[in-house]
């Protein structure tokens, strides 16, 4: 096969805020399917501030190796089977695949992050955000770290994401008060208006976070789902109640400091109000994900839940989407297309 | 009844590190127990590190109210029943109170802090500290919140008090490795040579906590009790292990500062290795404070736990006791012994 596999690896590992000159476009020949293998086309590939992490080097606490300067980048993908030499894989299944930031992969199926998926319950970019890995982070970290009760208050930061808008609809159908912030009016409008939450506010344009916190929740906190981190968590600590919960599923406001910075000692305040504080990564939960999996396409089904995506168009403009969503410029999950 | 009970009343809210000014001995007299209530002669009371946080002005997140200028230090006491007009307490009776820093008190013996106490078991002062709070904050702390398994690393800061030196302890009687730290040499050697730590180091002699902390816990932390906060916490959470649990039980680092300090920021660690962090207070047990009594008098009985107290005589002395112990000069239970 003569085709062209056009693919983004890292030039080496970022210091601070990354760079375009960070990442480097290749063309390979797209590879063959061995026995038992097939290739596989990609549609669309996701990008998750998770692979911020992934660029830096591993250090011995790193939940996954880190990406060696040279390496695809890492990341879930979606496509179609073309050729198949394995027996339960046949040319035209829709596929999740986890090969990186490139156009084709050749797999043998192995490891949970391949598998069928059903383009019949949802779009198949939908396996990449609501029915997928980010879907799955909401489902778990919300219900089973945070364990919300009908009438608490939900605060969730970066509520506009792919993450945190499925946690704020979530909450909402557990019969929750729901807060949030995002990056911009915009966020904050499709916040209120579309996703159903009861509050939100623009945290670029009101920096007096305490202040914030108390008009979007009176009745204090009774459940964080944390993406963002940073100043954002220290005002919402201060806000939360008595036996609280956090789930701390992103940190997005620190993974891009050259070195860490200090801030507010939340321990004392987790000591006198009794919290519960909780770091995740959602594979934790891999043997449940049926369960969450029926619910979240049932509640697809049923309108309860909806979505919005940011697709950039072409690998080429991976990089850039990349740097624009650690930025804040996606609204819901950002995808890049693949052509 | 012209007896004179001796009584210590906080004068002002203190303001950072409390002064002997800050409190003042009363002298009223002894009351007499009506209908219903009964006498009680104290013969020890019971100093604690949370009592520095009672003397703070209520706030809208105290977990208990505050003391107003003029009013009795809050605290538990044992004693004996000396006039009862209550059918279910008879004079002699060996009893606890929370009656605060007094030497007689009257009561109806209702709210759990008032209940009868068995000196077969163990001498009456143990019922403020083994056998009492202190001893269910240990056992609650580590048992319920850590969730130590055998051959795991429990790490105790504030390793030889009165909380901290039965952790090291019940952790040693689980199956754990166990390290900690405390002020003194002579501590140190108290928890190595008797009570069975594994390891410890002097946190005063040696301010390199990351380096102290790799060579007392080589494999890593999985189980923090946290009964000191601040910079000992920064290098704790930096040294735990994915999924390791840490029980937030006192922050008296923090609790004289006049201003609140910045430190690291530990929600990053917590995130990517999925650490459970929890603050409590030990009444939220109390229905199952029965099991855990039982666990501590067999093991008292059995010898596998061992326990030093540090008694200053006469409440006059009790001000000055309780800032040694805000200092640290207390091993073990701080107690101070009643006339």
């Amino acid at each position: 096969m003569s085709d062209i596999n056009k693919r983004i690896v890292m030039v080496d590992h970022p210091v601070g805020f990354p760079k375009e000159s960070d990442f480097r476009l290749e063309e390979v020949p797209v590879p063959e399917p061995g026995d038992g293998e097939f290739l596989v086309k990609h549609d669309f590939m996701s990008l998750d501030p998770y692979m911020r992490g992934r660029m830096n080097p591993t250090t011995k606490y790193s939940y996954a190796e880190g990406l060696q300067p040279g390496e695809v980048m890492s990341g879930g993908c979606v496509g179609h089977v073309i050729k198949s030499n394995h027996p339960d894989y046949q040319e035209g299944d829709a596929v999740a695949t986890y090969a990186g930031w490139q156009e084709y992969c050749v797999t043998n199926g192995e490891g949970y992050h391949f598998h069928k998926i059903d383009t019949n319950i949802a779009p198949i970019e939908a396996y990449l955000g609501v029915l997928g890995m980010p879907g799955m982070t909401a489902y778990f970290g919300l219900l089973e770290l945070c364990q919300p009760k009908a009438g608490e208050t939900v605060y969730v930061s970066g509520g506009a994401g792919a993450v945190g808008s499925y946690v704020g609809q979530i909450a909402k159908i557990k019969g929750c008060k729901v807060a949030g912030s995002a990056g911009s009016d915009e966020k904050i409008a499709w916040m209120i208006d579309e996703l159903g939450y009861d509050a939100a506010f623009n945290y670029k344009a009101h920096q007096d976070f305490p202040r914030q916190l108390e008009a979007v929740c009176p009745n204090g906190i009774d459940c964080y789902f944390d993406n963002v981190g940073g100043a954002m968590s220290d005002a919402v600590f201060a806000h939360m109640n008595v036996f609280a919960r956090a789930a701390i599923c992103g940190q997005i406001s620190q993974y891009n400091l050259e070195a860490p910075e200090p801030g507010a000692r939340l321990l004392p305040l987790v000591l006198v109000r009794q919290m519960r504080v909780e770091g995740f990564i959602v594979t934790r939960f891999i043997e449940q994900y049926g369960k969450a999996f029926a619910d979240m396409a049932q509640w697809l089904k049923d309108g309860k839940l909806i979505y919005r995506t940011t697709v950039a168009e072409g690998i080429e403009n991976a990089p850039a989407a990349f740097l624009g969503m650690l930025n804040g410029a996606n609204t819901g999950k950002q995808l890049v297309r693949l052509n």
